[in-house]
């Protein structure tokens, strides 16, 4: 496979890299039983209650074209409020129209990525309005910034996808901002892309360059986008509109509830699941009434708030409890799943930071989720992109890789002619088995020091912080470009100048 | 229950305590199906090869009691060697004579601990020469740090159990160390106790000392000890002697193979267990020829060594592995399974802690690990007992306790009426539910900071670090004795003295 390592490897003269940079890219499957918290009696508890929300609450469209729909399909609309309800039988009828399983597609052939069943994929940040690093602290995110963090979720071959809005490019104007972002996506990377589908504008901005990459968009999606009710039980116009606007075109919806439990719900996790469930399914439902068949992933992003300051909690036992929980529901209706994996309100990479993100990435992986979006350089509760948060997180992902692919028991790997040869109270430093095996025995650190102190002082006592600041600045310069038609750049430039002046200074959800 | 807590709470004026303090002591379950990476087939695989091993390679006994014993029971000695090969008939006899289940009896009865079965207990860490916070940075380890971390280890109720050098005090002759520390432990502390059953000299002044305090040794076990296996294959003197020392008077020993991948056995994760399932069950059977119903524990202690440096690595996928399959060796032969908590080998408590701590305290909870040892305190590979890694892993802990108590699905916490209330686009804030259940809702961190970064800086930008060295500093203020009987602790007193005076310069192990 053509990998940026064996690209690199062609060259002479470079220092040893990360492991990070050795790292294949391949696909990934859970072969364990998924982890779970509920009976399936009570997964039905939360099914009946989701469908009581919907039948007699109401969820509401800010979208004329999603109300139409609803009421051709024969809800109960009341288009003074735009609310809409909707009978179970209707829902999951509509529900089951949607795939279990699809392929996403990139540019690159070999890094298609097929969402459903065992897959669990990562997938990059999105909606940060900061950057920091070491070195700069916390600042507004810059395209230079957008750029860096495109090219790292690039050669870091743990992340399945590439593209969204990693970190916010400030110094670029709203009203053009998606032009430049995707226009740069494409160029910098060549996996599966995700990119805004807010509103009709933009997305339709999406779907045009991307059918410039691809030639067309018909057969498996090219291009996906996250979709969040804006909860309790509301989908704006933005949403919406981008919803319909995806789903017609065939290109994957992520519909995820944004749900802290104490302020977007009820505050607790039962009613906060209940209430999410019922908001997914309604988006998803919409998904199928604009295109059967239409790709879709169950998204769930429920957490709590913290009720000392208010602010949201990530990386909480309330948020494993929903991650795993969510996993649960979307199986329960044959749908992929979505959560997310480095979740934290650290705003540092400091303990805090790490240990935050493991009680995301550890129930997220297994519980099987297929889609980890925000897996790699969230910092402080999702304002902050952080350079040096995201090797760690790569580091993360990649154990996971070697911790699911398990290990061999057999003749050779049981080794017992060794054990044997050895015998009571010798070493195996040196055994034929060890040397024949040592290289590519054990899982590579790209982060951790394992050195003894007293070398570790003499080194300059270097934290976790300082060191992944030393892996990401080597991770960009190995970072090669992928080609590109120069047609298609070309087309995609002028596309991307002629919309900027048609969109200047407007707003795009008019 | 009686609880520091509790106790407090009486006093007045005192500052907002650390919710860590607020967390009574309760016994822990884990309700999930366990964590499981082999099929049952696989298992027996790695079963017949550690049979093989201990039929054809044999196991080193450095004792002769042990020989003796072996011997009178039918295998194989060979008395020049100090060589014990056992037939797996009779291996699994003495094994199937241990209990699946026994009671740890502490001396304050509400501290009883349940071990075995879905019993999930924390423990503290054991065996490190040094002792470290912020301030000082690491230094040799004095018996005021090791009475510091018992006072910790009384005060943080989610450990179930307390005592064993969690810190050498180095400022103590090593010949009556041990009289020292079990005094102290036995003074500080009424929780389930852990000590050294290493020889026999120091493993029968343990005994003698905690006969005082319950009266009498027969009934269920108040004291353990872990014994390690000098891997490969082979049980020193002093392993040997503790091992039938604490059996013979029915307390617990927990018999843990000490085996890193590639130099106490070959290099793959497969011979590693085998081997280490050949060295406990041999462990274990000889405590069932000692005393037969013996209290005993599988120890499950298997990693890889680090490839580059030579040094030992924890925290890694191959560490998660071993735990969770020694988990499921362990229930194989209906045992107790003894893993660990905080393993890592960062050298200050930084997100590198954080993140193996959590690769190493996941795997254990979710694999049901029924004696968690090393779960509070570990740094830089187990030579470093920390002041501020100790709340961060005390916090991990009271995430689990929480995580797996679950939520309840009912009427009342589903609250569609509030949903129902509060409608589309509204907000939960100040809701009645919210209202009545916001103070207890959410599990309540002592470490994460969730302010805005605004805030945070103004405060000084404190990392985790930082901030767990206030709240250690804060536990240790709210520390009280428990009460001892006067003439128990006189009694302990004269015997610490005469078998000072008597082991003086000694060599413990002659």
């Amino acid at each position: 496979m053509d990998t940026p390592h064996e690209r690199r490897s062609a060259r002479r003269g470079r220092k040893a890299e990360s492991p990070l940079l050795k790292h294949p890219f391949q696909l990934l499957e859970n072969p364990l039983s998924p982890l779970t918290l509920l009976d399936a009696s009570q997964v039905e508890l939360l099914h009946d209650a989701s469908m009581q929300i919907l039948e007699k609450t109401g969820i509401v469209f800010m979208d004329v074209e999603a109300l139409d729909l609803w009421e051709q399909a024969g809800a109960k609309v009341d288009r003074s409020a735009q609310l809409v309800k909707i009978d179970r039988g209707l829902l999951l009828a509509l529900v089951a129209r949607a795939p279990a399983r699809f392929t996403w597609r990139a540019r690159n052939p070999a890094r298609c990525v097929p969402v459903g069943g065992k897959s669990v994929t990562f997938a990059p940040i999105g909606g940060m309005a900061y950057a920091a690093s070491l070195e700069t602290g916390r600042r507004p995110g810059t395209m230079a910034d957008y750029e860096a963090f495109i090219k790292l979720a690039h050669v870091c071959n743990v992340l399945h996808f590439n593209g969204n809005e990693m970190v916010a490019p400030q110094d670029v104007n709203p009203s053009v901002r998606h032009l430049h972002r995707l226009y740069k996506a494409i160029l910098l990377t060549d996996k599966a892309l995700i990119e805004a589908a807010h509103g009709r504008i933009i997305s339709q901005d999406v779907l045009n360059m991307i059918e410039m990459v691809f030639g067309g968009l018909q057969g498996d999606p090219v291009v996906g986008g996250i979709i969040n009710a804006s909860s309790p039980l509301r989908y704006d116009q933005r949403m919406s509109g981008g919803l319909i606007n995806f789903a017609r075109h065939g290109q994957v919806v992520v519909v995820t509830p944004f749900i802290l439990a104490g302020a977007m719900a009820p505050l607790t996790v039962a009613a906060a699941l209940a209430q999410q469930n019922a908001e997914a399914l309604a988006g998803i439902a919409l998904t199928q009434l604009v295109q059967p068949g239409a790709p879709v992933i169950y998204g769930g992003f429920t957490t709590n708030v913290d009720m000392k300051s208010g602010s949201p909690a990530f990386g909480t036992p309330e948020g494993a409890w929903a991650l795993t929980v969510g996993a649960q529901l979307a199986r329960r209706y044959h749908l992929p799943y979505r959560g997310s994996g480095s979740l934290n309100t650290a705003k540092i990479p400091d303990a805090q930071a790490a240990y935050e993100t493991m009680w995301t990435m550890w129930p997220a992986v297994l519980a099987c989720t297929n889609f980890i979006f925000q897996s790699m350089g969230w910092l402080d509760g999702g304002l902050t992109a952080s350079y040096e948060k995201f090797v760690l997180d790569a580091e993360m992902a990649a154990m996971f890789y070697h911790f699911l692919a398990g290990f061999e028991i057999n003749e050779e790997t049981l080794a017992l002619d060794m054990i044997a040869l050895v015998g009571p109270g010798g070493h195996h430093f040196d055994t034929p088995h060890t040397q024949a095996h040592y290289s590519t025995a054990f899982f590579e650190t790209s982060l951790a020091d394992r050195q003894g102190y007293e070398t570790w002082v003499a080194q300059g006592s270097q934290d976790a912080y300082q060191r992944a600041n030393r892996v990401w600045k080597d991770l960009l310069t190995s970072y090669e470009a992928p080609e590109l038609d120069p047609g298609i750049e070309q087309g995609l430039r002028e596309y991307v100048e002629k919309r900027g002046r048609e969109l200047a200074g407007k707003n795009l959800y008019d």
